[in-house]
């Protein structure tokens, strides 16, 4: 390990200057950004001596009732934590009604939130990117700043939305001791934990599409079928696909359909009644948008391609696709983005979060593609030089075994296809799930907006319910 | 990292000969010695690669009801596990009562479970020894142990004594998708993570020479004073307490101050009715006995000196006591014992485990012995290179925060100096404090004795009530 990471080095205070990055926030933002001191190693206190490094928080008192309004806590996923910020009003709308202190933090390895700068993603440096660091994390964060802030008695719900509401179940699970509840919105923790089906992601991806239409589903299912039979005609396939290079190979083809099957998936996610700026730009009711291209004429390669140019096309016009610059595969089927975040997501995958989702066009649209463990096994050992642990998510964070939680609420979109890969129903009268027919990926955690579905806005009604009751409960306990 | 502990290397199955140590159990004895390949690192993918180590367990079916009958799993403290399991006869005997398959794990790092055979202690290797890392040690091991032996839906109770109670408790807090309910005897969850009063552990000590008799703690209290008049007489104070050597510095009377309450402190710990040999030899009733030599004439030094002899000339006698030979200061002033299973809780005492307990000769009858927090870090950090981590266990495994736990009992002694660390007063119908007015440290535990004073033997028939009913509790949860 070279010496620029020795303990001495490591020993900083975020305050320091070195820390300080350039703002992401607007001048009219809520919220002010901060760094945070933080242990680097919570579980070993002799691979980096007591070395920390600075972690990014955004924080807002506006709405707080001083020393006495309860915490809102978000515990941040895998992307820049301003994103979440800005894609999650409902938490500062629920702050203003209850008087709460809002903290969004990021997540390590995130975002500004890099321990080890640009080179945090080499080896062994990067084996501190566990979800149990980032748990520990945000536990020692909560507490030391309600120190810090003088609230030592307010009592602490956290938020997460998709993997982020992974953490926020789990903080609940592991850390009932500083946090009184959690609302963990599109929270896959049962797919993402090896239970479930591994066919069920797609198959649910498809099924938004056949819900517009089975006109639609079936489109889309003979428009693979025909890329399939141009077999290696490649300069059919580029000129149908507008891609900057032709297909040499069939590996090319097999990234192109990775590609296209990408973009169905992300207008299945992101199926907001409004545009949206979050994980790209996005149009009002994208699957709506899709289906219409789909049926728009008898050309389906062309169809197939101005649906997959509303994910791809979105933020800057292409003149041409570039096949492995667009789409990336990783150890998530689903899509690990692009840039450092990626990195990370991928290694996560790899690691701890499984996601051995397939399509197979039998119980979905698209062309069949597995990633078994197997599959895992070997992209991972080469990419990371990691062996992934198959069962340990499970075994760590309970699976469906949830039956001693409690204060937990488990929200999900009927339109969202990782619904299913979390808890449908109520376990307890204090394990809630809350299902909202017309919503898509922790569409609740969004502020509330005109084009809203009632059923979103009864949702965030039974949420903030349910969290006023908790605090209120945390508040009685505290008396006795 | 030498070339030894690369990966390939690491990658070993205990079944393979080098794992096989000769086993310490007689010839009679109902368990079986096994090793299991335990995973190296829990935390950290890239540090050990997915690299294992054997670790030993004790396993029992001689009462189980093959594949239905539930699980009695202890989880191993700082020592060799076949001490645990020879001092632990009511869980053998629970067992014959519920039909249950027995199991004593191991902790890593103590007995022959040592990661790293002789160079365990060594850095950065012993940094792999936390209380996180045993506790996912022994979730693995339930899980694959279960698998293995087809026993999937058996209802896991966790057992353990002192520290070992403390994981019991844990492993019931942090993995209660594993265990159903927990049975901690004697468990200091409150004093060691810095919960409570620094003196409250030698105040308690004191008290049970109190209770033989205010002129025997009175009588400790001026021969201890008489040492202290000595002064800078060595060769008086060699004399009066038979040493080796004669003390040459104020450090030498530190030490022997050390011992001596250190004899104290065991005797008070294993004060049982009857003679045990646990921790060394020891008559029935020692504080009985001790105070009888205190109060025998009118030499306190002598008195002092034989009733030490109780205890450090317990297993052979001594012509001589050697100061530094019989005990050992360390990061525990309640004493680390000798040896390598002592040179490991030196070390989870300076990082996780806190055990600042002082004597004051004002609210106990010991000379004023301090060990603060700063004593701790400047003594980890030469002895170690670690620096400890105040607050950490209280953050970690929840401090006195426990309103959301169940299934769990917290049985403790009167005369244990360590209850008053614990959890005396029961929190709710599932969190309860079973307190023995007649018992010594985890008494409870121990099989049952023609000297068992009353009180014992209706804790353990409410203990096994207890833990019938979380059983049937279970069982019911999974018929549904």
């Amino acid at each position: 390990m070279s010496k620029l990471w020795s303990f001495q080095t490591l020993r900083l205070s975020c305050s320091a200057a070195r820390c300080v990055f350039i703002t992401t926030l607007r001048k009219d933002s809520p919220f002010t950004e901060k760094f945070f001191t933080q242990t680097l190693d919570h579980f070993n206190f002799n691979s980096f001596g007591n070395g920390t490094f600075c972690q990014r928080y955004l924080i807002s008192d506006k709405f707080w009732q001083n020393g006495s309004g309860p915490v809102f806590f978000y515990t941040g996923n895998e992307g820049d934590i301003s994103d979440f910020a800005l894609n999650s009003g409902f938490i500062l709308e629920l702050a203003e009604q209850q008087g709460a202190l809002v903290i969004f933090a990021e997540h390590r390895y995130y975002g500004a939130s890099l321990p080890f700068g640009k080179d945090s993603f080499s080896r062994p440096l990067v084996g501190l990117l566990t979800v149990e660091q980032a748990l520990a994390d945000y536990a020692v964060m909560i507490t030391e700043l309600k120190q810090q802030l003088q609230a030592d008695n307010c009592p602490v719900i956290v938020f997460g939305g998709s993997y982020g509401g992974m953490l926020s179940v789990y903080m609940r699970l592991k850390y009932p001791n500083i946090v009184t509840g959690a609302l963990a919105a599109s929270a896959p923790i049962l797919s993402t934990a090896g239970v479930g089906d591994p066919r069920q992601f797609f198959r649910d991806v498809t099924a938004d599409y056949e819900a517009v239409s089975p006109q639609c589903s079936a489109a889309v299912r003979a428009a693979f079928q025909q890329l399939q039979d141009l077999a290696a005609q490649y300069r059919r396939i580029q000129s149908a696909f507008a891609l900057c290079q032709p297909p040499s190979a069939p590996r090319d083809i097999h990234q192109l359909n990775g590609l296209l099957r990408n973009a169905f998936t992300f207008m299945a996610m992101l199926d907001y009644p409004y545009s949206t700026h979050f994980m790209g730009n996005m149009p009002a009711h994208p699957v709506k948008m899709g289906c219409d291209i789909m049926l728009r004429g008898p050309d389906l390669l062309a169809n197939l391609r101005d649906t997959a140019a509303i994910v791809y096309n979105s933020s800057t016009p292409l003149s041409c696709f570039d096949l492995y610059n667009l789409y990336v595969e990783c150890a998530d089927p689903t899509g690990c983005g692009l840039g450092p975040n990626s990195l990370a997501w991928d290694y996560q995958a790899c690691t701890e979060v499984e996601l051995c989702f397939e399509s197979n066009n039998v119980t979905d649209m698209f062309p069949p593609m597995s990633f078994s463990q197997a599959d895992r096994r070997r992209y991972c050992s080469e990419r990371w030089g990691v062996t992934p642990r198959p069962g340990w998510l499970r075994l760590q964070f309970w699976g469906d075994a949830l039956s001693s939680a409690s204060n937990i609420i488990f929200s999900n979109g009927d339109l969202d296809p990782w619904a299913n890969g979390g808890v449908r129903r109520s376990l307890s009268s204090s394990l809630i799930a809350i299902n909202i027919p017309e919503g898509a990926h922790h569409l609740d955690l969004r502020g509330a907006n005109d084009e809203d579905p009632e059923s979103v806005v009864r949702a965030r009604k039974q949420e903030a319910e349910l969290i006023a009751g908790w605090i209120q409960a945390e508040r009685n306990r505290q008396k006795h």
